[in-house]
């Protein structure tokens, strides 16, 4: 039994420090790296790139509403050439730093209310599945578990991958509880945990049915990041789920 | 006899119309196209490409400073990693738009004051050109002829084109005439195209030296630039001077 | 009979020139200027407001949402405490030009998708208008006709300005027609004069109700915008409704 | 014997917080505060207000280069003209905030390089001072003590304050070291509060000669910056000297 775990990193920019991302490289098999739009500069994303490449950990584009000061939490509404044009310019500013350091990207997966938005939005999902395909069919499509977002990716002959939150509260149809909502964030990193091998081994639970899921991710701004990912990949490991990226 | 005809494309930005790319496009062998940080934007960046590939016009990225305001004309301070990464962000964002027409970029040619500070500017020009280099060693870098950029560029090993301006003034050193002059930027059409011939057949006269120059650049948003860009052409092909992409 | 003609106007932008605001301020009573959110920059207000006093115009802050390269006509969705402290910056940075010029502000009119969502959404609409009386009581709020916005404007004691569009279509429950649908902006001068005569006579109609009208708005990004502006102006005075500001 | 004591405050970004407001305004007189270009937000912008009228402290705008990735830090060059108006704008975009709270803006204190720049740029200085001037004549223009940024607003008829670092190493010339040299920053609470007694009592030391200051600044995004505070307040109040605003 195998899974992928993530973390959004490269969050901060210039003066701005946030997350730790030292910290959580040790822990993680894959990195969503922010590419400048709702948070990260090119100097934040270089180093980021490295950071993975010296852990081993594989690097994904996590492009996002073009609103840093909102840190791409707040819903916009663009047409989809447009959102497929921003998704395209961030994978292709992240690919940048990869190649200059020899890698590939692994996979794409979108940022905060892009993703959410294109999580039920037909049109949104499909602007980003066309950007991504577009840059390369090597490039694994990260999208909430049973999403259209993954659909869509299906639909244009892309590889996907359902993801799971460990470390968020779901609503009964699958969706995010929104982060506007008390308790939409756990504190615990034990019920983190428990939450992480509950959803590598069953899935996620979206209207009475069991959906498996082939990553989780884990938020690198969430205070307790750091332990959050120590204890998810121990109890992982201890229970027989072996770690490994996409 | 050949020479590269390039010029400033993409430049247009969200609501805000700059040049007539689809006028221009017809004469040149090469687009210098704007990376979204001076100018042009996700959307405009994709058309430009496309519209390039339709007249078989080489595509080269046109980094600047981090500078809408100013449109990449007012002079920056950064350290040489910051510049560094932000050339390489940008050259990455535009190969996207490439990649994506199935397109290799040709070129890379710094905007505005980014280029005029790397043309004089060691720790910078070698900041360019090591971004260039990190990319891939297939990228023309090209720069002010007989310029520090163009001298860091070859001794990183990189091709390089040295580069003059028919439609700008020149100061006895090789310099342009900064654009707060007046008589910086020349009006007649006719003048712009006997410098042009001028250039391809002597190249610039850099302290009573002359040094061949292998592409030309006209400004897209100069008042008379299709003007500009037809007469140039028709003059140099006329004089037996073949105009061809690097 | 009375009314104000407004035009959103310092829209330029850096090296980016949208409208001819010197062509229409002869023919308006009310200038919207930017603030450098959507559109406009510092330089661009204070030369708009000094081209306003120049004609005598009054002067509004038009604040809009913070996507300068969707020109502020995408909606976003912004906490209500985050719109107030937006639009509450923008006033003060525009009346910082006009008090520079030792003049008030006399009106605050949103912007774009800012006005169209606050049109019908009571906390946006509620916000904006805290916004504005924090600033200060004397300023007059504009909004769509009947509108959430001016009822919340009233609520909180301001001056409100209904406001009509005649070079816009209206749909039948008195909201514009969106601008991604054809037929939305009217092209003919002509037509859009006539709009201004009824729109001053009889009001919006609104739910089969005829509801006054205190001010009509041109746009100064408008092909044509000269044209329209000057008709609308001759139409209106050779049927005896007087120009003047609110 | 009687000092302003002031700090930069209000530097968090959305998402992003720098600094602790809560921690320090409790130790110092008065409140430079960023007003959205190199740092800062709208929300931030007054909340810190708000928080400097509940401890007393007097309000200041904070205006800055238009670089929040290099939290205009990063030198820039831009005619006198755009930089009068964007310090204008910083200014009234900070006024409203006070307004909001009945406040009074008390002074205008230039950030980072724009600050640096205009204590030896005769023209930037004047620029700078032609804005406060333009707002209102009742501002205080605080300057590096002894630079051309305090002599412009004296010249121009305005009040200046003459400012001292207690946290910053010197030039003999009396300029600061600048950040990117070692030493720069002074790390031990101890010494910038001995600093601080030494720059009360005796001045500034240029070209040989004591000058009086009459502020002193410690910097928000310090690491031991509210250490620095409370003890710069003891050690002044201690040996007589009273904090009071300008």
């Amino acid at each position: 039994m195998k899974i992928d775990l993530n973390c959004d990193l490269g969050e901060s920019f210039g003066r701005y420090t946030l997350g730790d991302d030292a910290a959580i490289m040790p822990y993680i098999t894959s990195a969503n790296i922010a590419c400048g739009f709702h948070a990260g500069d090119p100097g934040v994303m270089g180093a980021t790139v490295r950071l993975a490449k010296q852990h081993g950990v594989a690097i994904g584009a996590h492009p996002g509403w073009p609103d840093l000061q909102g840190f791409g939490r707040r819903a916009m509404q663009l047409p989809p050439d447009e959102v497929e044009a921003l998704v395209l310019y961030q994978i292709g500013a992240l690919a940048a730093f990869a190649k200059a350091e020899g890698l590939d990207l692994q996979h794409v997966k979108p940022h905060g209310a892009l993703y959410n938005q294109a999580a039920s939005d037909e049109q949104l999902a499909e602007a980003v599945a066309r950007a991504v395909k577009r840059f390369s069919l090597d490039l694994v499509l990260v999208g909430l578990a049973g999403s259209r977002l993954v659909e869509a990716g299906r639909a244009l002959g892309l590889r996907v991958a359902d993801e799971a939150f460990p470390d968020r509260a779901y609503n009964p149809d699958g969706g995010l509880k929104p982060r506007s909502e008390p308790g939409a964030v756990l504190d615990a990193p034990q019920q983190v945990a428990e939450n992480a091998l509950r959803l590598a081994r069953e899935g996620v639970r979206i209207a009475g049915l069991n959906l498996p899921v082939e990553t989780l991710c884990l938020h690198g701004d969430h205070p307790a990041a750091q332990e959050n990912a120590r204890l998810v990949r121990e109890t992982l490991e201890a229970n027989g789920v072996e770690l490994s990226a996409l």
